[in-house]
């Protein structure tokens, strides 16, 4: 085993320097726009990454560069200190980089050919596999687009850079979910630290990976897709000790018989009992999502809301029918909504018309002004009875969709600032406006769902979840 | 009871009067923008409704006009043929407007004031109601927005005109729920035929708007959301019949403990034990959506897919991540993957790459040019054993988002003029270009969705409910 003075140890050491490399090597580097080779050099140079860029190309002629990068013959040849190489040439050729790689000092594969196990070369991933542990590198992948960390500007991979930064980190096994990651991720404006294709997994998985996520303070949430588990224990132990403080939530493709015979012939992978999974995601306080949207969309709100500081929800609503479709999600995701004590009931009675209800859901009715829905919505976010708030906009003439989220996001930003903070998500009903309005909350940190209440609610579900699962740890 | 030569005396023809009347009056009509009586009228106007439109108000002075109608006192002095009244004044004066709407042989009130039960006037209601029935005169409402049938151009709402003709027609007990109907419809340019407010539902309910929506040929799909049955027996004999040839989509609000008390202080609705309600869908062969959404997005994929042949699905991915969810999806809407035999699996076989994987789904990698996508597709919309297709779409740059949207467009138009015509649905996985080329696809019919391969799955899922129940019955 070739060693350096430098060479990282333990898993944390490896994903740290994997993480934020201070160099990166692309082997494989192409001068035809259009190759993969190209495209990770492109990626690494536009998406702004500060490091070193070094294009490798055995058949390179002396002075040739790739967008102002020298390209060199080899590994070997770079000055620089360099962490990770990222591979682009034929499968059949990465097994034999790995010693020369090795003797670089450099800590990560990051295999983006494809050609191995997923393709019935089993014995080749086992060539990459008994290599890489035989010189002490890490390999990601095979069979991967590649990983994007924000906090380093680092996008290398051959699809398009990501620049939204945040807090989300989202995992996944294949690469068509990880496309629909990139586009989701961007249409939402969802702040992410990092985006990460694991492929065949052949070493570097969930559980290496958590770890790291676990203690980057640029990471607040977890979200991995996943369609088997290597080492089902390791990921247990490793999310038990994430959950506790950050979210984990996860999408187990496979989860049905049609649907882990078609990861078999996918990945071969062993798709285990749904029941086994699910009892242990359960134990290891992990949020299941049973959808990618699902996935998504609660990664996303997860990091928008602060904590609930107790499990009293209260709707506020401009609309009767908005409020019994929100209650019901409430129980479909396990809210329970506050029984509302006689003085708060008093208290919100003084603001809403004689026929409007108070109890929870409180129905502000549809004839009302801004000001009614500023009034109530006020006093929601100043009791410290009430831990969560679900506000179901009806548009009318009256209080049109952006007056309505001018208001919410003013008494939400005032309240915070009085040291007021919960959780307040809103589902907007009306015509075409209401969608411009949610996303002007969106940008605000308010999650808002245009035509589709239960979504709100199933997100809050998921930051109980979460919640539960820290308090009890 | 005062009757005329004209008066429609079933159900079906009061219907069909009121979905077609000959002439709109509109009662408490406004020259106050702004106000209801002032937007019915303009949205008569503004709609394109080719009837005759006769605003009323007591207090107009003779020769006073309103967006070029001429304002009358009272309904007596219509001269021409009317049908409908719009009624927006306040809700202690409605009972008394029956007699003289009756004496001038109209059919239908469309009652928009509220202030009836739904604030506790419980008797006001029982006043109209039995000033309605005495006089033989039906009744919309009270404390709805109104209704709309493309048709006619009808808009008779103080909400904005909708334009968009189709098939579907739209139902809903609460205004709130009505307005995200509107916005949704309108936002995925879904084809409506009805827009209907039912409010508290004094008189005309469910039961009354399907017998004329089953017989009613611009009438494709019906969707309904209800807080309450007011007379579950005659739902499900008039949803019986209708369900044999075209597909109703019920939502039903208040399915649970907390969602039932929100109704019960919402409209007063007594929401009855929920497996009553699931046991009488089901028989009824009515399709049951949990949310606001999956209702409207049944309806609209409903309208847009053609009748499966058999239960054979067969799912077309470039990503094998994408096959394994909705295969997982299949499981869960209760649609069979086709066993692929032997003569097929070696057809699709020639057109994907060795380690492509046949079988279903039908995995043609990541790496494969538009030809393979067209290949594929064509032999499955041609192949009498495959009954419905769901391709899943990742986004490369050797097949990128619009190019796979034309080619999927131009194979479904050409097969179809071939005479090859099943449920074909996408899902889309990549960057936000895939937005574009999935409303590309919609606009085509083919129903499409970016980032949210379970979703094609689910409406597959509602097109075969329908399919089963209708060969059934």
């Amino acid at each position: 085993m070739t060693t350096t003075t430098s060479r990282a140890t333990t898993n944390l050491e490896q994903m740290r320097r994997i993480f934020n490399p201070r160099g990166v090597a692309v082997v494989g580097a192409s001068t035809q726009p259009g190759r993969i080779g190209y495209a990770v050099v492109e990626n690494l140079k536009n998406g702004g990454y500060a490091g070193g860029v070094y294009p490798i190309n055995n058949r390179a002629e002396p002075g040739q560069a790739l967008l102002g990068y020298p390209i060199l013959k080899g590994v070997a040849d770079i000055t620089g200190p360099v962490d990770v190489a990222v591979i682009a040439v034929p499968a059949a050729l990465v097994p034999g980089l790995v010693p020369e790689i090795a003797a670089k000092g450099i800590t990560g594969m990051i295999v983006i050919s494809s050609g191995f196990s997923e393709t019935g070369n089993v014995d080749l991933q086992k060539q990459l596999q008994a290599a890489a542990k035989q010189h002490g590198v890490r390999v990601m992948g095979p069979n991967i687009y590649g990983y994007y960390y924000t906090p380093q500007k680092l996008c290398a991979t051959f699809c398009t850079p990501y620049s939204e930064q945040g807090g989300v980190a989202l995992v996944s096994q294949s690469g068509g979910v990880g496309m629909a990651i990139l586009g989701y991720s961007r249409s939402k404006k969802m702040g992410v630290s990092a985006i990460v294709g694991l492929g065949n997994k052949s070493d570097i998985d969930e559980d290496d990976l958590l770890e790291y996520f676990g203690q980057d303070d640029n990471t607040k949430v977890v979200a991995i897709h996943m369609e088997d588990l290597k080492d089902g224990r390791a990921f247990l132990e490793a999310a038990k000790k994430v959950t506790k403080h950050k979210p984990v939530v996860v999408l187990k493709a496979g989860r049905t018989s049609q649907g882990a015979r078609a990861a078999a012939s996918h990945t071969a992978a062993l798709a285990g009992q749904d029941r086994v999974y699910d009892a242990a995601f359960q134990q290891a306080g992990v949020i299941r999502a049973n959808t990618l949207e699902e996935l998504l969309d609660w990664a996303r709100v997860l990091q928008m809301l602060p904590d609930p500081a107790g499990e009293d929800v209260v709707i506020i609503t401009g609309a009767g029918g908005l409020g019994v479709l929100l209650s019901d999600a409430c129980e479909d995701y396990g809210l329970e909504l506050m029984k509302m004590p006689k003085d708060l009931d008093e208290a919100f009675r003084k603001f809403i018309p004689p026929f409007g209800a108070a109890g929870n859901p409180v129905d502000i009715t549809g004839g009302e002004p801004p000001a009614t829905y500023e009034n109530c919505i006020r006093m929601a976010i100043r009791e410290p009875r009430i831990h969560s708030l679900v506000i179901g906009y009806w548009h009318t003439i009256i209080t049109p969709p952006m007056v309505f989220a001018e208001l919410l996001a003013k008494v939400v930003r005032e309240e915070a600032a009085n040291g007021f903070t919960k959780p307040v998500l809103a589902t907007l009903a009306g015509d075409v406006a209401v969608e411009d309005a949610s996303r002007y909350l969106e940008e605000r940190g308010i999650p808002a769902y245009p035509y589709a209440p239960e979504k709100a609610v199933a997100a809050l579900g998921a930051k109980y979840k979460f919640w539960r699962g820290s308090k009890a740890g």
